[in-house]
Formats: structure tokens, C-alpha cells, sequence
């Protein structure tokens, strides 16, 4: 019996990292149940790397990072969301401030605030949580903000730059989702990656940094990477995900992967946030894209919602803005063709 | 005889575009050979668009678009590519100037004379051909010459509004792709699509032209994108180009796409430009990266090299130049972030 259980042993991948943890239920299961990937751990980790850098400068003497979010009006998934940053936030020792800006701010009040904050050296990270009501524009909102403060990665010039493979503030869930796959030890190069969604905050970033080479300043991932999206025909984004090493899935479409679609072995990353009624309790409870309960049954990787992406996404956030604290992104050499000089 | 024919002709895929001339040298074999996209006569059509809006500029008495190219030494192959272009700037009526810079030309020499014609009113397209000497930092060059001048799409700015489907200057090459495509009446939309390559200026803007959402300004072309690189193993290009619709490659390896890769009747899009040894006649002669004769005995539609992408590039760098005159493209939204109001 101890040698059948060896050999089922031997037969498993190895677990590249303390941070995988195996929950199948029974050992000669275990080849078959995909290793989940914890999020929350490995954002733990993320953020206390932050907060060892951030004692050592609060240990020099010095202010540490300080982040400001500007919310106009009440909704509450978006403060659900900051009340998650700040608390990330506290625990790393950046300081942070809410701006709540009655819901009838105008643009010009909100884009005059922006510009106060831009030009406060006390700020170092500056965000506008999405969505802003109706009358504003949020593309104009998004690119008012100081490109060397932009720690959401939104303003088209830190586009540009991780387009190019250059240092940039890289949107916290596709920063997210990068590092993920590298502290889990995933390979990437050479390998298979499909993303499914190309939405310019999430699916699009993670094709570039997936699929860009990895000897420049984004590390990017030198995966061969198909970007399928809504008018990708059903039949063959099956067979994208069925090539597939790596499976991103971006979609806000529950339960869109499941298991026949998927190579036996493969990781699949679930970016979703979906809220859905459960059949057995009646009770509405949050679900990835993916069929998580089919698929890691035959996936190698997987990472579970919630408890995934999530807790990541609040961690690259604390990690950009003590980038922007250390001035490790700056766009000083764009001002002479912007006639800044 | 006459029966059997027509029933040849009428199993042959219809011809969309009057661009589109078919080279079979056998009747019979009209269904089996590849219709012949001629970037030559697609380009000069748009030459003659160019040249209407122009003269229409200058019989209203205002000056027509201005292009000033810098070239830095005295490369042979760049001064044929300046040639090509100022042939086509002057057919269409636009002017131009060359400033040939010595070699050994200082960074901070060029980057003055850049700055001094960014701010010149009379010139409206000002682009640096490369490459530069080697003293000289590509990247920073790029990204000194003005976003509302920057006719060769190569500024980080530029780069991040065609990322974000915004209005930009896209690069000639692949603007030029997507032009050929849209105007032979190739579908995009829903498609495969392999792009082989992802250079900044050539495969990967054309991977986020052909994946992206085309209801927004860059028009682009809602088709499933495969990119694949040096990285991407043979076997799994082959079975990425197998399922494509459409291939466009951009490598500098000549021969690498050959027929048994393809899917009988897909659009090949040939973007290479290789120089090599002709076996039959030992002569030096120009070719792509497909091969050519195979490949077009299968493919439904091929672009020849030359005669095919070269000529479209040059022809949208005189539409770009004509889009600077007109001010189409602009980035004064940018200037607050940037500390510029």
C-alpha cells in the first residue's frame, strides 16, 4: 500500500512553493485535484515586504507613504473596496485619506481637486475610485491624475510605457495575476496562455505582460498568448483554452470555463467577481469565470473566488504606491516633446 | 466545357475589391491559387485620397502639410527609405524637407533641433528615420519629437492612446496592415488571427489593432489574436497558424510560414523584407517571410513581396502627415496631468 501511494506520489508535480496548498479530500485523489492557488497568502506575503520597507523608513525618521482616494458619492461596492485598501493601507503603515465628494461634484471641481493633489508632495499615490456618476468623464478623470502618482495605472501614459516593456505602474490586477504566476513558481516562457476578456484594465495589460519579452524593465512573461473576447465563437474558444497552459479569464461571465475545455494540467487564473444566487442556501455568493468546481478536478493550478485575484489586486496596490513614494516610476524624460522644457 | 467552367468560376470565392488581381496561369487552377493583394495599387489609391484633400488645401490659398525628416549619417538603406517617402509626399502634393545630420551629431545637438521644430508651425509631420548611431539613445529620440507630430507613432503616448482604441498616430506598418485588409474586404471580425512577431512598431500594434473593440476611434478589428514569437515552439506555431483566418508575420526570417502550416484559404499578410541569394541566378533578390510559392496555392489571399506592405507603409505615413496637418490628433487633455495648465 505504501509503495502504491509512493508511486501516486512520485506521479505528482512538485509544489513550487509553500504557498500552494493542496485541499483534496482524499490522498489518491490528490493527483487528480488541481493545487489551489492561495491569493490571500501570497498577498500576505507581498504585504509584508511592503511593511519591512516601509519600518525602515519610518525607522530613518523619515514620513512614509501617504495614498489619497477620491470617492464622488455613496456607492457602496466602492467603498467596500477602499475600506479593503485602507485596511491594507494600515497594516503596511502607508497613511491614507478618504476624499468624499458629494455625488453633484462637477468635472471642473473634481478635475481642480486632482490638480491640488498632483502638485502636494505629501501625496505620493493618488487614486479615483471607478465608477465616478454619469456626468463625469472618466477617461478625462483618469488621465488627469499625475502619471508619477497614478498607482491604478489608468493614465494612457503609463499605458504607453508598459506597452513598451518600460517601468511603469501596472494596473494592481494584472500586476496581480504576474505575480501570482511567478511566486507559484509557473512557468510561463514558451508556454500557452489564452486570456479570456480584453478590457484596458485587466484582459489587454495581461496579454502585453504575458506575452512581451521578459529581458525588459515589465519581466513580462514570453508566453505565446491568444487574447479571446466576446465575439470569440464558443467553439473556438474552446479551442484556445484546450491549448492552453495558462488560462486567464476576465470575463464577468460565471462559470464561462469548464473542465472539457480545459488540457489536463494547465493553471487557470479566474479574474471574476460574479455575485449569484446559490441553489442549495437560496443565498447570493460570490463565483469566479471559471466552473471552479469541474475544473479542479483536472486543472494542475487554480485559484479559488474569493480568496484569489482579490486579495492580490489590494496588494500591488500597497506595493505601486511605495513605487511612487521611491520615485521608482517617473516620466521626467517625456517633458521636452510635451514642451515641458 | 463552357458548363464545367462555370462551375469553376463559380466556386471561386468572390473578388471584393478591384485591388484584389488574380496572377493564376491556368484557368482551372483559378480556385486553388491565392488572389493576390497588390499593395502597390491599394497604396496609390490612397496616395490619390491624400493628394484630392491637398489640392483641395491648396486652392483654398492655405499652405499645404509640411514632413521634415532628420536623418543622423549616412545610411544607405535609410536614405532609400527617405526616398520612397519624399517621392510620395511630393505626389501628393505634401512638402518635405531632409536635415542630414553629420554622424557624429551629439544626443543633446539632435534633441535641440527636434525641440526647435516641434515648435516650428510650419512643420506638421517631423519623424527621425533610424536607426540612429549607436551614441545616440533611440528611445529617448522617439520620445522627444511631439505626440501631435509624431507621424511614425512611436512616442509613448501615441503607443498608449492606439492601446486604449483612442485616436493616435498608429505606426505606418501597421496601419498599413489594417488598411489592405479593410480595403481588399477581408473580415476581421469574429476571425482568427496569428500575428507572428511583436515589435513594438509592427507586430504588436497590429495585435491590438486586430483583437480590439472596433466601435471605438481606432476602428480595429474584434478578431480572436494569437501572437506568436521566438519563443513559441514550431509544433505550437503550427497549430496556431492552422487555425488562423488570417496570419500577418513580421519575423525577418524568410520562409518561416509554409503551406502545410496554413488552413486552406486563410489571408496571409507577408510584413517581411529579407534579402537574399537567388538559387537559380545567384543574384541578391528581396523576399518575405512566407514561402511565397507554396504557401500561395492554399491561402485565399497573400500579399507579395515586394509590391505588397512596403508600398502601404509609405502611403500611411503620407496619411498620417496629412491627419497631423489637419490637427485630427492631439493631446491637449494630457497637458494638466502633465503639469502643463
Amino acid at each position: 500500500m505504501t509503495s502504491v501511494l509512493n508511486t501516486i506520489f512520485r506521479q505528482c508535480r512538485s509544489v513550487h512553493s509553500t504557498q500552494v496548498i493542496q485541499r483534496s479530500l482524499s490522498l489518491s485523489a490528490r493527483c487528480l485535484t488541481a493545487k489551489i492557488i492561495d491569493g490571500t497568502a501570497i498577498a500576505k506575503t507581498i504585504k509584508d515586504e511592503v511593511k519591512a520597507e516601509i519600518d525602515e523608513i519610518k525607522a530613518a525618521g523619515k514620513i512614509p507613504p501617504h495614498l489619497s482616494v477620491i470617492l464622488v458619492g455613496e456607492n457602496p461596492a466602492s467603498k467596500t473596496y477602499i475600506k479593503n485598501k485602507f485596511k491594507a493601507a494600515e497594516y503596511t503603515g502607508i497613511t491614507s485619506e478618504l476624499i468624499n465628494l458629494p455625488i453633484d461634484t462637477t468635472e471642473e471641481e473634481l478635475l481642480k481637486l486632482i490638480n491640488k493633489l498632483n502638485n502636494d508632495d505629501n501625496v505620493h499615490g493618488l487614486l479615483v475610485q471607478l465608477p465616478v456618476p454619469e456626468h463625469i468623464t472618466e477617461k478625462r478623470v483618469m488621465n488627469s491624475v499625475a502619471p508619477h502618482k497614478d498607482v491604478d495605472g489608468f493614465h494612457t501614459l503609463n499605458v504607453g510605457c508598459f506597452c513598451v516593456d518600460e517601468k511603469a505602474f501596472i494596473p494592481a490586477t494584472p500586476a496581480g495575476v504576474m505575480e501570482m504566476l511567478r511566486r507559484t513558481g509557473i512557468e510561463t516562457f514558451g508556454k500557452n496562455a489564452v486570456v479570456c476578456g480584453r478590457s484596458k484594465n485587466v484582459g489587454m495589460p495581461i496579454a502585453m505582460l504575458l506575452h512581451a519579452d521578459g529581458i525588459y524593465e515589465t519581466e513580462a512573461g514570453d508566453a505565446t498568448t491568444t487574447i479571446c473576447h466576446r465575439y470569440t465563437p464558443p467553439e473556438q474558444l474552446r479551442v484556445f483554452t484546450k491549448t492552453a497552459d495558462i488560462i486567464v479569464v476576465a470575463t464577468g461571465i460565471p462559470g464561462l470555463i469548464k473542465a472539457d475545455m480545459i488540457k489536463e494540467g494547465c493553471t487557470i487564473i479566474d479574474v471574476g467577481i460574479n455575485r449569484v444566487k446559490d441553489e442549495k442556501t437560496g443565498k447570493m455568493k460570490m463565483v469566479g469565470d471559471v466552473d471552479f468546481e469541474g475544473v479542479k478536478e483536472k486543472a494542475g493550478y487554480i485559484t479559488p473566488v474569493p480568496g484569489g485575484v482579490g486579495p492580490m489586486t489590494v496588494a500591488m496596490l500597497m506595493k505601486n504606491t511605495l513605487q511612487a513614494y521611491k520615485k521608482e516610476v517617473n516620466f521626467d524624460h517625456y517633458k521636452s516633446s510635451l514642451g515641458l522644457s
